[in-house]
């Protein structure tokens, strides 16, 4: 299957300008789900994956469906506030000003194999905290997954020294 | 295994006096996160199910491998603004005000077999809301599975009719 057909790109979302790629026309479609599903777990399987972390909210979908075929755990990275126990915090920039994500501090033991995932890489900003916050709770980085990379904002300059692996790449807009 | 076990219980959050459920502390842990889907597998197996609803943000992680497990799709139910194609919306009452949920009108077609998932049923507001725009779209709700059930909140009073299926029910606070 090509999954990039079942990928929507709606125009002009969140704001004009943004040509939004939108991932629900391949979750609804169980066979593109599925395959998505299905690459992942050949991509990791094997490489005793024992958390699979997870960026709050769509990166939740396909994380914790992975989670459970490689037999790992599950771990959501989510927004200030989000999270009811201890947490460690991390902050990033955005295009004018800043934003925070926490990861609480039990989730993640020292050593263990973490799979970050998250749907789309576009500047790379949210995936080098989530990568931090592991790193802060000494979790050992396997690899960082995403659906989409969108290759022309240069995400992976941001992101030197990890495994990164995309299912579907965007050269232009 | 003695899932509820797995749960943490957070104290004043998100404010003082909320006992909160935190699910967190079962999705780490490999087996629990297994056994939570394998007994909604059970449940729900054979019955047809082609759509998996779940509710942001907490409900798509069983919500998703649920739908991978009975190789269903998978449609998220969102806050107003997040999803960026054409929406229903379903507004309902909080304690103070109201809030509202949308869901793409392209995400169930007519005659579909929808299993509605949230992570926790206290009010049922918010399943009443998603569950109307399932069937503004002419879904066929097969149940509404939830990990957590505060029973002490009469949540079903609200939700006449439908099949309504916990794993962990709390009968106080």
């Amino acid at each position: 299957m090509h999954l990039e057909s079942t990928i929507r790109t709606v125009p002009d979302f969140p704001k004009p300008g943004i040509m939004f790629k939108d991932i629900t026309t391949m979750l609804k479609d169980p066979a593109a789900f599925r395959e998505c599903i299905d690459r992942f777990e050949q991509m990791y399987r094997g490489m005793g994956v024992q958390k699979v972390v997870a960026i709050e909210s769509r990166g939740f979908i396909i994380g914790a469906a992975l989670a459970d075929r490689l037999g790992a755990g599950f771990v959501p990275v989510r927004k200030p506030g989000k999270l009811p126990a201890a947490v460690l915090r991390e902050e990033y920039a955005l295009e004018y000003g800043t934003d925070a994500i926490e990861i609480h501090t039990d989730a993640v033991l020292k050593g263990e194999k973490v799979l970050l995932h998250d749907d789309v890489l576009a500047t790379g900003g949210t995936m080098k905290a989530a990568s931090s916050l592991v790193e802060r709770l000494g979790g050992e980085i396997v690899g960082l997954s995403f659906i989409i990379e969108l290759a022309f904002l240069s995400p992976r300059t941001k992101l030197p020294g990890y495994d990164i692996r995309s299912l579907i790449t965007y050269d232009a807009e």
